[in-house]
């Protein structure tokens, strides 16, 4: 090859701007570069984006997979400057502006975002509590504990053991956050309205459902009103809430917290987390819990040209604190973040960095109970349960989900019925190599 | 206890009817106890009872697990006398009268209906061929065969060796019944119609789809003009039919058939059932292909308080060859054997032999033709289709599933797209000891 088109081929080759993630930061970084000259490579583990605020929905049998999960692909098809890889990024080399992928090539760059989202974290438990206490993070963490509460069930109604039969049908769910606050609050209906009618060996009066806060009062990031609320709503529900304790210790057959033990089948972990490795590799400073902390326009200390976005950066709020690890977040932050990137590309002046965004907050507590702090109002009761959904829903990608879970939702109003009780334990995939 | 105590609890305790396997089969006998003296136990390895006509619509990301199954629980709720139990039946002991259990213990009965159905049967190469030529007789079978057809995809997309890119995009189906049929047929579709939006670097035009049958026609139990009629449809679809050749050799990166190497990264094996191991331990003739010979009133020879039904059946039909293995078939025989126990332990006539059954012949073969020798009559075409579609619906268990699968389909009749395209790689559940 000449060096006159060495030169050429330098010239013509458009600037390459590599997204890795596809949840809510990372698809709204690569839509704003829509029309852009970069040519746009976005990774990801999984074929699919999640909603990840239904996913305990799914873990309690109310929702299937499909309705919560959109193909990336279908997202941005309509992007011919956009490629899409299912592949794993495993580190990022900096100085030679390439991330190393799980095949061990390489993939060139000149704009980097990460927006790897978060991981569950059993704050340095890891290795002995991940397996007994499931968290709440992918498709297949939610399939693995709709597994793991349908079989205890089933196994209790075969039990003539008194204990083993109580430990059947003990569920505890650890962090009274909003995901730990929906997922405790539909389990309970769960098993005091759905199962009655199936299982004619169970005394569900026996079954017990413990909600784990360590801190001072459930959903701190509300009102001190609202947590109150939350907790008296629980306990009419048949819950209990135990606040102020960490939990000390998990094995195969429960929890010990503030000291009690508490023989449980079923653990989930709604509580912790955590960046994922690929961050640790910028070589940039990390917070403790391992998130990247960036500037006031995203991109990494020293390296204008690496942004990092969503769960997976530590960004402070206008309160001081850092900022919640929302949906509406990540999309506000992956929104102005695509923005400056197109504005570069087009030599043209950067938007001003991102307004402190202040997102609704809104959760969702028992059947049809929710509170809601919105636009400075206070929301209680159904009506901020319908807000919840609503204001969701209309975020979720997709016509046909909307229409499928909506029907799914009026269902389960009226009767109770859960559609998707299934226990579909896993076959191994061999692949060709 | 005092003798008097044991006499009592003998003459209370109501006859024991243990049915293993929850299909299409094993319901119907269940439910014809209803209202029946007896203490029914229904034992099924899986919480669901399984559509399994549908099952190739789940492998092809039309439709989601949970709209084809139902907890066997919810389709028996009714029925106070009878108890579910979700566990792995071992081996039948009919000289003690008990079912040896997983867990070791027995389950005793005074009569037994074996309603296991059938398994993938790969002509002796099981362990060989079954982890590389994916079956489709159960839900995780489907849930492997959909991320396996996706991930190959995904892979074909970044692959830039065009050998490996061509074995990538390549499907066998081994099989030309019904299912065989009906699964390459609508793969077809999948590939040419919904990817090419989706995947901006495929030819699709490379892709293959090959459908392998080693007698000498398609859909053998049709007539021949029936068989012609689909492979015509099939080839107009773009799918190459190899008729006349069995597989000899399957492995990772493909197969061989009539001494053709066939390079492809998936492979799905549509053909040959076999009878499950636990019909094996009766002790009595089986067949070379697993299954139980049974008499007129489907009881085991020298063990009339015993009965095979369904699959798990060798039943000799009206025409002299064994009856299809077809859900009406079951459903059938289900319905008699529940009788006629009915009968015997109400002490009153047993009903006559079930006449000899004659079941629709339907099949789908490409989108939205079909084939139907139905009532002595011929139909092709969109109407064969619709009767496939309309007259399996019927049978279906639960609204909430008819409405969601009509509306998926609907959707696809509509825009070729898929709601269920879904890679969901399965995680570890760790259970309690």
């Amino acid at each position: 090859m000449s060096a006159d088109n060495v030169t050429r081929a330098a010239k013509t080759s458009r600037p390459r701007v590599v997204v890795i993630g596809g949840g809510f930061a990372g698809i709204a970084v690569v839509r704003e570069l829509r029309g852009s000259d970069a040519e746009v490579t976005l990774v990801d583990r999984n074929n699919h984006h999640l909603f990840q605020p239904f996913l305990f929905q799914v873990a309690t049998s109310i929702l299937e997979p499909a309705e919560i999960a959109t193909p990336i692909r279908s997202l941005l098809k309509e992007m011919p400057n956009v490629r899409v890889e299912m592949r794993e990024a495993v580190r990022v080399d900096t100085s030679r502006r390439v991330v190393v992928m799980g095949e061990g090539d390489d993939l060139p760059y000149d704009v980097l975002v990460i927006a790897t989202g978060a991981q569950t974290s059993y704050f340095g438990h890891e290795s002995e509590w991940a397996r007994h206490a499931l968290g709440l993070k992918t498709l297949a963490d939610a399939v693995a504990a709709r597994n793991r509460l349908l079989t205890a069930f089933e196994r209790a109604e075969m039990e003539s053991d008194p204990g083993r039969q109580a430990r059947d049908m003990t569920v505890v769910v650890v962090g009274g956050g909003p995901t730990g606050v929906a997922i405790t609050g539909t389990i309970s209906e769960f098993v005091r309205r759905t199962l009655p009618a199936d299982f004619h060996n169970l005394d569900i009066r026996r079954s017990r459902i413990v909600l784990v806060e360590a801190g001072p009062r459930l959903l701190p990031a509300f009102s001190e009103r609202h947590s109150s609320y939350a907790t008296r709503a629980l306990e009419r529900a048949g819950i209990e809430v135990r606040l102020g304790f960490p939990v000390t210790n998990v094995d195969a057959a429960g929890v010990t917290v503030g000291g009690e033990r508490i023989e449980a089948a079923t653990v989930l972990w709604c509580t912790g987390v955590q960046g994922v490795p690929l961050a640790r590799t910028l070589g940039t400073h990390i917070t403790a819990d391992g998130k990247v902390e960036v500037g006031n326009d995203l991109s990494v200390h020293g390296h204008p040209e690496c942004f990092v976005v969503g769960d997976a950066a530590h960004v402070i709020g206008a309160d001081g604190r850092p900022v919640p690890g929302l949906a509406s977040v990540a999309q506000h932050q992956g929104r102005y973040v695509g923005r400056l990137i197109a504005a570069r590309l087009a030599s043209v002046a950067p938007p001003p960095p991102p307004e402190p965004y202040v997102p609704s907050k809104l959760a969702t507590i028992t059947r049809h109970v929710g509170i809601a702090e919105y636009r400075g109002r206070s929301i209680t009761g159904f009506p901020a349960w319908l807000m919840w959904g609503l204001l969701h829903l209309r975020t979720l990608a997709g016509g046909h989900s909307k229409v499928m879970i909506l029907a799914n939702w009026l269902r389960l109003l009226v009767t109770y019925r859960r559609s998707a009780r299934l226990v579909v334990e896993p076959r191994s995939t061999a692949e060709p190599g």
